[in-house]
């Protein structure tokens, strides 16, 4: 055993190993493969990598630990560790670090839950005008009259038969050419690239040929397979962002970047590992559905959108000048990269076309959502509101189009990862809520159980805390029961024993799940704080509608779609009893889901996009919310929740009459 | 100890290690990378791998040989070894295998020498219009008001001071960009290739940058390191081509690949490493001679040169066409390939220009010669032979070109490889020889020592063999002194005990050396087979210059250009005294060296050379020499020693006078 690593041991999954000594206990998990949730990157601000050590000696594993094993406890862990906890050995994972031989214990609310990820195709029209087309050629055979090489001959064909000039050849393409040519007999299938380089030639009449839309998020990754001739989506797949472990949001991971010199590198490494096993995902969800056998080298062509961090750490970009100001990119305009070039399994000689980044916080996967939406196309004036992990809006028409960002990551407030019960939308999460006016009672639904705690026994709710869909829900449900005021304050008068003062924070809180519904053996609530965090994020949203809008010359828009994960789970109407974006006829908001993807399968089926895409990102402004000089005072002002004044008509009527 | 592996321990090197059982000695001496001649690449005709197997208990090894321990003598080995030889132990190393434990001594004459290669840069005019330019760039710095993207803020500044327009950048040089810009307080030094791709972007004012001309040849590669700015050759470097262990010739590593399915793999890491080594060199002595300090980094273009043969090993395109009928090609024109595709250790970001391919054994490296001596613009008619392993033919003028390589590998014999005391032109080896005509005495010199044996006590010559520039020499002399008839044959009538006949193979053979003089324990002698083959190689020479004269209409050619290593050492008597090429005034008869890298070395440095490469090599016509009818009856006529007929009226004045 090396004097410089230490043993450690996580349970209940029993992952153990050897890691340098003084780790952090975060690191080591990393290390040994084991989830921890590090919500905030390891920055000790959001308390949820709670673990505990587990002293003396353990017989099963032959270890034995002792409580200063983990180094010394430092103050700013009492911010989320109450005593009691602490007493029973609780420790920050980000803080603790492995000086010798540790047995730790990861509780379940920990633990990151297996995510249930939704992020089906849409049916949208799409040209059928792929980068990637395939030609039959038979070609004649090569004789001492006529010795022209390999590559010229086909050259030649694919002129004289298709019009093809100019055409250059991948490097491996070429190494496998003269095999194909001859194991064809001559007849070969090719690939051709944007009618400008032969990507692949395979032997005789070939099979299909396959595309992948990639849209990387900051917390999902989702990837849509598609037959590039039928366009049909053969398979969807879709997962966590490795990179989380490394930071919940593009801050933090831009600060691990600064933080750790390997950072860029192994993040980079995560977001490509994790492509590489959604690849596998999709080929073998096309050979469960469709009984199809897509070999990865079939795979030839692929599209990625994400948005500017995702881009720069997919492409191992340095992230650092996004996260102070002026926020400059390393670059704006689209970029095809060979596969091989960042180790992506599909077929090596495919060229990987990124999409282009209108700003430091608005990428390609807004230019996803405009080529889809199309604003610029547009009489009306759309609204598009993309809630991610970040929000970001596009705004415009015909004449003019502005795009930002909210002035802050609205994502993990309205997901519920800010809030302190905020949980992914995994099983047991909460994900409705509705609270009486009359009784203050609360009747929710969990994910993975279709019975609402109604018509449930509270054991059998098996609730760990609530999801982003449940977020703007209770606030809306308290608000309208008379619990929470305008102000977002809870209204003292209000009596129930749900809710009550928090003996430790002194701080609010309101009780959606009692202890005997749950899973982790305490009471789900909201607090005040959280009200707070839900406020910022609502009214950072509105605030940019607004700004923006005003930026146009406007006062309200025509449309609004809702995009991204959180758009599909949206109520519209509570949204709009928030006020969480301007007044609009509720006919006319519309949710579009995963639009980003949409448009990144556009441009994977419709070369023309690509152009387009280019285009459409140089075009669009870019508007700095933080900067324009009366951005604080709006932002306050938007704090409030409306009251359901005149400047929501619409809302208004449909309240009244709901 | 694995059951399936044996040890192997070559001798006098004292190299030891683990080996499959039932490996070749040749395998084994590879995978040790212990040296041993294997002229025919294995094929078991060139007799070169002779080694001693020592059996017995060897004390200082602990390790026991038994004769049986290397497999059954086979009786193609008896046409090489004699039985004494075999009785000492000796076997082919391309045929016994290590079947338990071995202890082989490698005699002297089966080592490959330390090669003297002599490939210096000659001075050529060149334009200087490199495909790498720099270019110096003070930019504003990004601001909240300016706050585009790196690469846009880059290409904007190309634009307006330099008028680049539509660049794009390489991946690599995309990921440093930010901190090149950053570092460099935005003053940065952009390196661009063809006005097309900005490859490299280094902080502030920065250093020269450097180009490398390679040329591939089937023996031998040479490169030189210039000075893109100055033009200047800082540094030359050659080397023996690593894949000379697989096979002497382009036909025996052919042969390699198709027998071998790791043998193309094996044969292209082999080049690339050995490219690595040069670059090593190279750059030592530059900082040697020069001064400079020079990073791999700052090599940032690469042209390389070989004949179609070295072109397919080098990219690891499948050979295998090039050594069957009709001899095709992968690809003719010219490739730009990453540095990084292969693995060259230059700057990653490079763009590695490859030569045009003319035909399937004429390539890139006589492209490189037409570039430099340039008959396509020439009103007289020129021959331009290049002898490497393999001889190459153009003759053309403005009016028309034609090439064709000779109709055998002539580099072999007339370089001595496919003579029986044959080495290479290292310390040791024959390298001139004169016959006295009266006494049929023999004076010669041998590399590395200054004095003539006439000077010099015998065993002050420490021989080893003949080389290559005394090939010509010997045979001319033998003919001149009368010892050999013009049919080739040695002259029964002659009185000397240097003529004898062998009694092993009941050949005629003359003695050159005697044993004393030797390092190697025998004579030196040349035998009738061997000039057989020098005779052949000569014919092929002649018949392929003649044949393409009439090809064109042309009796002679006005000029003669000799290229190649063997163009370097060539006494153009001598060669006209044996009939190698058309008659020709001797002044218009010259030697013009490594013109193949003189030509890679301009399209390095002169860009618009590369389009002309590209419009040479489709331009030049090629002949298959074997397919015209009365080919071989040209072939016999050319065998015979030309009797001053008046066929060679200038060579008949020439030895009137001499």
């Amino acid at each position: 055993m090396d004097e410089d690593t230490v043993e450690v041991i996580f349970q209940p999954c029993g992952r153990r190993g050897q890691v340098p000594k003084g780790s952090t206990i975060i690191e080591a998990a990393q290390l040994l493969g084991v989830g921890i949730e590090a919500l905030c990157g390891g920055r000790h601000v959001c308390g949820k990598c709670k673990v505990r050590i587990d002293t003396g000696r353990n017989r099963e594993y032959g270890i034995e630990t002792k409580r200063e094993s983990a180094g010394p406890w430092q103050t700013i862990e009492s911010d989320h560790i109450t005593p009691e906890e602490r007493a029973a050995g609780c420790r920050l994972a980000c803080i603790a670090t492995a000086r010798e031989d540790l047995l730790i214990y990861v509780p379940e609310e920990s633990r990151p839950g297996k995510q249930v990820v939704s992020k089906a195709a849409r049916p949208i029209p799409i040209d059928h005008d792929p980068a990637v087309k395939t030609y039959f050629l038979q070609l004649p055979e090569a004789t001492l009259t006529d010795p022209i090489g390999d590559f010229e001959r086909l050259s030649r064909a694919l002129e004289a038969r298709y019009a093809l000039t100019g055409l250059s050849i991948d490097f491996l393409a070429l190494r496998s050419l003269g095999r194909a040519l001859r194991a064809g007999k001559w007849e070969v299938t090719v690939s051709v690239w944007m009618d400008r380089e032969i990507i692949r030639v395979r032997p005789g009449k070939a099979g299909p040929n396959y595309g992948l839309a990639i849209d990387i998020g900051t917390t999902t990754i989702a990837a849509y397979l598609c037959d590039l001739n039928t366009m049909e989506v053969v398979a969807t797949a879709s997962m966590m962002n490795p990179q989380i472990q490394y930071g919940e949001d593009v801050i933090s991971r831009i600060n691990y970047c600064f933080d750790d010199p390997e950072g860029l590198h192994r993040m980079s490494d995560a977001v490509v590992d994790g492509l590489n096993t959604l690849i596998e995902q999709a080929v073998s969800e096309a050979a469960r559905h469709t009984d199809r056998r897509i070999s990865p080298a079939d795979i030839e062509d692929v599209a990625v959108c994400g948005n500017t961090c995702m881009h720069h750490l997919l492409l191992q970009l340095d992230p650092e000048p996004l996260g102070s100001v002026p926020f400059t990119p390393a670059n704006h305009s689209s970029l095809n990269i060979k596969a091989r070039e960042f180790g992506l399994r599909v077929n090596p000689s495919a060229n990987v076309y990124i999409l282009p980044n209108i700003a430091g916080f608005v990428g390609g996967d807004n230019v996803g959502v405009i080529l889809v939406e199309e604003p610029q196309k547009s009489e009306d004036t759309v609204l598009i509101i993309d809630i991610g992990t970040n929000g970001e809006l596009v705004i415009g028409n015909r004449e003019r189009m502005v795009c930002s960002t909210c002035s802050c990551a609205t994502g993990p407030a309205l997901e519920g990862a800010q809030i302190e019960f905020g949980v992914r939308a995994a099983p047991g999460a909460i994900e409705r809520v509705t609270i009486s006016p009359d009784t203050h009672e609360v009747d929710y639904k969990v994910v993975g159980r279709d019975a609402w705690l109604s018509y449930s026994k509270p054991e059998e709710m098996q609730t760990r805390g609530i999801c982003g869909s449940a977020v703007l829900d209770t606030l809306a449900e308290l608000f309208k029961a008379g619990i929470v005021a305008g102000s977002g304050a809870f209204i003292p008068e209000v009596e129930t024993k749900r809710l009550r003062k928090n003996p430790d924070t002194e701080q609010k809180e309101f009780v959606l799940a009692w202890s005997a519904e749950t899973v982790i053996g305490k009471d789900v609530v909201i607090t005040q704080n959280d009200i707070r965090q839900i406020q910022l994020a609502k009214a950072a949203i509105y605030t940019g509608c607004k700004l923006m809008l005003r930026r146009i010359n406007l006062q309200r828009p025509d449309r609004i779609k809702i995009a991204g994960a959180f758009g599909n789970h949206i109520d519209i109407t509570q949204a709009m009893v928030l006020g969480l974006f301007p007044d609009c006829p509720p006919e006319c908001v519309s949710s579009i889901g995963n639009a980003a993807g949409d448009g990144c399968r556009m441009a994977l089926l419709d070369r023309k996009k690509r152009t387009e895409a280019d285009r459409v990102a140089r075009r669009v402004e870019h508007v700095e919310l933080t900067l324009m000089e009366d951005f604080q005072e709006n932002l306050i002002d938007a704090i409030h929740i409306p009251h359901m004044t005149d400047e929501f008509p619409h809302l208004k009527k449909k309240t009244k009459a709901g």
